[in-house]
């Protein structure tokens, strides 16, 4: 038995194809969605310290305080006054609850092609229809590709900066033109910044900054290495914060209580030395690829998207698979497979092998 | 702008009335949902190890295979091989993908009145509808009253033993003879089982023992003192943990990652000592309120559902906010409000003063 909903759900080829990953020995992994780097120190002390002073219990359903003021405190210096915050479990607690509250069967969700996979099956979830925007070749949304996509029917914007899989990261100027579109378009966004800390060539710009209608959704899964930890924070308008806070009060319940203690405790740890580190491996993967691959410079996130100069990307991906190095097919994101995601959170040296064998393997 | 199941999900009286309690003072707190006790030494030193050992990363949906086989060898020993099993966040997290992969807008599910309040919410976000079955005054599904609640519709049951509000937990004949029924009705049977170990007058019986096809739903929330950690597991029917899988694959992402190695660690954690407690304070509170009160003797979890003798249930209530002592109306499990929840779920010297101030309320 099974609802009918299950029927739209069906698992993309990327499922196959980690199936197949399983199997390999000791493959080349560069299709990880998480940073490679250990939890920093004062965050794993102040978990452990938690899990010690007995915090083991629920948690208020919109989370802790300390961790809300936290994140508040943390929004002002970045001049923004969110009317609500709210912790959520992890960037994707934030998604699903959002889209819950937001989207039904009578409206249309857009979202750019290519996006993270998960995006579309929220929609479905939600009883929602997808309409695409495809942004190939650049991979970036742009007023005119906003307007020319919407419906009478459409009404949100999922949008994504620092973007996975492309590494776009909006400039402040195109948020700005972006968020007047939307405005005019009368488009509800939800604005996903799990990548916020990882901008390489320019301060993350907020949606939130253009439009305080937007829902916008943090983690610490990224930032910290914590994406095991489920421990994340939205905010926004409080009438659609609250919405969100009783749809997680019977499904997500809370984040884990001695996470978001952590997490309060330690909300400002300074991660900018890593950050340099990922900027050094940015220019690694662009240096290294670009003569083999067409790909744009990755401003943000950890991953490249690519496209094979000499080979199509079907036998270029079959290859990989041979040699038992993992990228993940464009197809996981969206309706072309013309790309593949390079994901540069893993060590310099498994990098520089991988970056060799990828160069190799598409000459 | 909001989404149009939010309509029907509008938060029920408890929600102000927890608003209420919260700007008490100094409580007397019967209303609580998790136990009392301190996280054991043992599970607590395998999460710090965890979190030590750098397990903070992402796991694989479905969890992690050390805790995926400790929960198989329990079973085993209970006489259980299930074709299926899963880790969950929590037992909400198995409640809502189960729901999800199970119900949608042509059946009906059945759920006993009263019930946890969470239940009626899942069967709402599934667009599903509820059929009550009423079981006052002694709270107990039978098979009469299965038949006569059952439709054409009705395809699923939502089962809960030991049983949150009424602490009914259902003898190995009373499993047998509801599980024949439900069978030739054609029930698929969600159970959930997350008080397994709260069992004072026998053993825990799994409705699995007698319909393998039903979805077991268990968590270490209760048993360990760990609501908080947000961990526990599901088994049943491989088509149908596979669903539920893939539903978590988008939603909850994976139980967190250091407190899945923390319970595969101590999986077997003797808590026989705790539970012996619990037997006492149920006695407690049965025998210092049965007077005063109309309760069945609590069997299992940690809950009395006691009706006031001398005065109707709505005062009764308005009395214990007035005197700050907190005890849940029966409204917020189903449609009726002639009962309120006691929890035992706290010290002796507490829970004492309690009863003292309910029966001095009630008489």
């Amino acid at each position: 038995m099974q609802a009918k909903r299950m029927e739209k759900l069906e698992s993309s080829g990327i499922r196959k194809f980690f199936e197949l990953a399983a199997k390999m020995k000791n493959p080349i992994n560069l299709s990880l969605g998480q940073a490679h780097f250990p939890v920093p120190k004062p965050v794993r002390d102040a978990a452990i310290a938690a899990i010690n002073e007995g915090k083991s219990g629920y948690s208020m359903t919109a989370g802790i305080d300390a961790l809300k003021e936290a994140a508040l405190n943390s929004l002002k210096k970045d001049g923004l006054s969110p009317e609500a915050v709210m912790v959520t479990s992890g960037a994707e607690g934030g998604l699903m609850t959002s889209m819950l509250a937001l989207a039904d069967e009578d409206c249309e969700v857009l979202l750019t092609d290519p996006c993270f996979a998960t995006y579309g099956h929220l929609v479905k979830l939600a009883d929602s229809k997808i309409r695409r925007i495809d942004t190939y070749p650049d991979f970036r949304l742009t007023p005119e590709k906003l307007k020319n996509a919407c419906t009478e029917k459409t009404k949100i914007l999922l949008f994504n900066s620092p973007a996975n899989p492309t590494g776009v990261a909006y400039t402040d100027n195109e948020i700005a033109a972006i968020a007047k579109t939307a405005k005019e378009l009368g488009l509800q966004v939800i604005s996903d910044e799990v990548y916020d800390k990882f901008c390489y060539d320019h301060e993350h710009v907020s949606f939130a900054k253009y439009d305080p209608s937007a829902v916008t959704i943090r983690a610490f899964s990224k930032t910290w290495g914590i994406a095991g930890w489920r421990v994340g924070y939205a905010f926004g308008p409080k009438e659609i914060i609250d919405n969100m806070i009783m749809l997680q009060q019977f499904t997500f319940i809370c984040s884990p209580m001695p996470f978001q203690c952590a997490a309060a405790a330690a909300f400002d740890t300074d991660i900018s030395d890593l950050i340099q580190q990922y900027r050094v491996k940015r220019d690694m993967v662009y240096d290294g690829m670009r003569h083999t691959f067409e790909l744009n410079r990755p401003e943000g996130a950890f991953y490249a998207f690519c496209k094979p100069r000499n080979i199509d990307n079907e036998s270029f991906i079959k290859r990989c698979i041979e040699n038992e190095i993992l990228v993940v097919p464009g197809s996981a994101f969206g309706e072309k497979n013309t790309h593949f995601r390079v994901s540069f959170a893993t060590d310099d040296e498994t990098l520089k092998r991988g970056i060799d064998l990828l160069v190799k393997l598409g000459s």
